[in-house]
């Protein structure tokens, strides 16, 4: 039995808690904290089965019971909770991104070098059903080789422009999800990006530094070619597809909605919107990549996203953004 | 080149006509006959290339040079004019039905015995690309042995009362087309049929005498079970769909819309409804039923629907009619 | 806290142990009673929280910390339990069917007569996220008035030899929770019942005084027709259609499967075939009308689905087996 | 009654024919030219009720009763036979692309100036029943504002390596089509284009200097972005899909099959696969465009494609020709 700390108790922290609780049978939460952790969010963790609620992540990095953590605090602290958990000899599983600079991603590259601890990136996506599906069938040679990847990502809606502001833009922000599943479906990395963007989904984007709408175009290091299409809202919800063209045909997967009702009538033939909320849609997945990370632990295996596949899709990212900005394609090896 | 005479130039009469001038290179219409010619439609034949118009179709009958006619005229003239051209010495197609009356379909069945003349029942739906495959998928195998048939037939909207009145019932008038669908994909005759029928679409039907809404389900001499369900109105349109079960599997079919578009939007994902009017939905159909008739004459075949094909839906559908009279499973063999 | 008792520890029992365990934060299961119980499956039971096993329901009954039992033990023994736990005064959530046999289904009725106590059947169907919308949809009247409703349900494959002759037949086995979706989906009772059945999967089970193969059509309450259509076996998995008609359109809903990937080749563009296994198409069902149950207790409200709840479907059932060994219209009201 | 000539009695030559034989009440075709013409050829052009067949175009263009051409002869000649028809006072129906050379497109450009000559040109896929559906559906403002274009274009099989020798390269040959297409969902004209491209069909392509997959992007006068993936092989048929995303949702546009049967079995739930050749796809469309044609000049009415719509996308091809060997985007403008 893994005790594990938790770090974060946010949105996503209660989703990682909620999902060891119920579904990880080798795992249990000793510790969760939260600097601003409400006497409310305590109670519910305690009902979750969590020993101890501190305001305090030593806390957890000093319980030697606890061989493992989730890091799930803002942004900015993923790199260096990530390195203090490493020193401390905890396995970590870190949300996305891990940095948004480079530097400080290779920093927890080196602190991982001749340790035994496990490290995995939170790309959830990866565990999705349907993402899972496409990318097995893909591997298993059903369309032969790979020539084209399509995927199409687009928000319901954009974030706040707060949040835009410390984002570090649609690309590391947003777009870094599909830079992570063209990886993920393709099997290689990618070689060079070109990014077309614009700002038409709300002129204060613009205004504060950032797009909102792009078609990014990627060489693959195995010479195929992936086009990712990007908004920041799609009036009918989350819109998360994916195709893979290849030698012997294509593959494709579409999206989830609530049911499958449809309604025929004399304006047409109506089926529902795609789920509209990612944590609607993704809930699934968090669940079981929380699970192949215990797994990991548990049966000495690699985690099935390690610390370079978090670092892979933030130099895409990076090349992205200079790509949009100098208005050519960039080379991914020019970034590092 | 056969040269092919047209009695009735009404609706369907027109249909045919346009298909043999544009579809079918074997054969000309010499004559088109209807009681009821206006100029305008003598005119608009003309432009069709027909040589001659008239209001007495005998004029087509004692017409040496014309060696086959289509029957396009009332359903009550349909089994006197075969009989007259069936003793004049032409091939016949006949619209469906061939009468309400068995004794009148068996003067024609005895009128053709002996002779060489192909005679072709207008049951278009065959010849739809949908229950095309559909029948060829189940015929070559692909589901096995056929278990459960089950057809959905729903029309727009309901004919005009005056029509209901002459019509013979829905289960001659309209239900007819699924009865013979049925022997289509099931390869056998019925053996028994039930009918659970109601009047929910508009009271006048019923007062009418007639039913509008209907389960009718039969057991088939293969020991299958088909079922039907009607509706003399659906509100997003003509419903034509299909489905064969069997134990390798199923196979179904579902409606042709005029475009494939859909919309996504807040209120859901939303394509076309079906298309509206059988004309439309049948077009290619009826194009392909008249190539067929003619290639049996020219290449002296068996056409695709004999007169006994034109027979059996009749006994159904007289099965039918009293079942929900007597609301009792009826055996076909009670009729003849 | 409720505190619960489990009686049953079978494949379904495991089912609600689990949902209670995990999804329901107002319950917690004191005691699981099993008469075959195993020591894997008393550990796995104190893994999932469960206090006490025990070989003998009766410890159940008699705590007076435990106000409300799940019966999940055999079909037989039911109703019995049923009548023991109301008499002990807890509350009783009932796998279907309560009993095969009217008169012990009514001593349930009349025990229940003058008690607080509630009850619920186990019709899982209704809390799956398709049914639940499609009945939603036809509730909301965005169908109109019902005319038409369809249902099919085909079992993946037939139970073993041993299981059809003690399970009461198909009607009552099987179709007897398309009964109650009729009920559901239709808003009132169904009044006449005719069956056109048969013998087409395994001969077996025909030998055994069973059918595998039937349509079953009904006359509902408010003048629409109803119809079922049943087999034990699909080649491609489990098969949970239903589609609603009325007069101002259609509603309908498909199966589900475990992905939306296609693949489009030489072949032809492929999905996947439906969930397969019960359990899997209906998991999150199991887990919603637990939840139900708890929630109907600790909010002292009425249960979705009462003891006439139970009692309804299987007098359609037992009408379905009159009307196949008779074969002929079966009024319900025959029955009781 | 307009008389028309046929240049080039080639494969799109005889659609044309065969389109104004059956589908145009309005024309009729006079003369068909073709300095290949084979006996077989004219025999079935004779049965289609052409007047006269030739082997020299020079005596449709000297015909003062026929007053309208139809160019279906090989590419190279389409502007010059253009400059000798509308100095011969025809109206002109030329067939894709006009020229490769802007030049001589702009010679037929201006030798239109001052004449009320009609000219259209044969982007047949303007007139297929899916784009048209589209394009309607977003000038109608029913997506909201455009800001991402996506079309799917992948043809069946690659040409002939003689063929692609003497094609302008894919851009020009194949691409065309889908610029125009953008242009026409657009509602306006491409600024500037980027192409990634490659060579994985087949390396004899790239030998003969073209390529055979790419994903071009483009920046839309109105701020949009518009990409179009290409590849000369779809194992499954031919990929002809669309999408444009806007402010208020989407609208997409799916592939035709021949019928809508679905197989469900044990491997999956098996559709047809897309029709395979573009003659089939598009049949309707052909016929469309002609009508349109006759029509305009029937009616005085603008040609739904004007020499101007023959120039754009030529411009679009050559300025992705210039960007997928320069690596870098291109603006139109860097054309002319």
């Amino acid at each position: 039995m893994i005790k594990v700390g938790v770090i974060g108790a946010g949105r996503i922290g209660q989703v990682h808690i909620t999902s060891i609780a119920t579904r990880v049978p080798d795992a249990v939460i000793k510790t969760v904290a939260d600097p601003f952790l409400t006497e409310e969010t305590a109670q519910w963790a305690k009902q979750m089965g969590v020993e101890k609620t501190t305001k305090d992540y030593h806390e957890i990095l000093e319980d030697p019971e606890i061989s493992a953590v989730l890091i799930c605090s803002s942004t900015d602290t993923h790199s260096p909770i990530s390195l203090d958990a490493i020193r401390a000899g905890k396995h970590v599983f870190c949300e996305k991104p891990i940095d948004h600079d480079v530097d400080k991603i290779m920093e927890v590259v080196h602190a991982l070098e001749g340790t035994d601890l496990k490290y995995q990136v939170g790309f959830n996506r990866r565990f999705d059903h349907n993402f899972e599906s496409l990318q097995k069938t893909v591997a298993e040679g059903k369309i032969g080789k790979t020539e084209i990847i399509k995927i199409t990502s687009r928000d319901p809606e954009p974030p706040s422009l707060d949040y835009v502001k410390v984002s570090g833009g649609m690309f590391l922000d947003m777009t870094i999800h599909d830079f992570d599943m063209v990886r993920f479906l393709a099997g290689c990395d990618a070689e060079e990006v070109y990014v077309q963007s614009a700002n038409l989904v709300d002129p204060a984007i613009g205004e504060a530094g950032d797009v909102d709408t792009a078609v990014i175009t990627l060489k693959m290091e195995d010479g195929s070619i992936a086009v990712i299409d990007n908004s920041r809202r799609a009036a009918y919800g989350y819109d998360q597809r994916a195709e893979v063209f290849g030698s012997l045909g294509m593959a494709a997967i579409s999206n989830d909605s609530q049911s499958s009702v449809q309604i025929s009538n004399g304006k047409g033939v109506t089926g529902e919107k795609p789920l509209f909320f990612f944590l609607e849609r993704y809930m699934d997945a968090y669940g079981k990549e929380v699970c192949a990370f215990i797994d990991a632990i548990v049966n000495d295996k690699e985690t099935p996203l390690n610390v370079y596949d978090g670092l892979k899709p933030v130099l895409m990212g990076l090349a992205a953004k200079k790509s949009s900005e100098e208005h050519r394609p960039v080379k991914i090896s020019e970034i590092m």
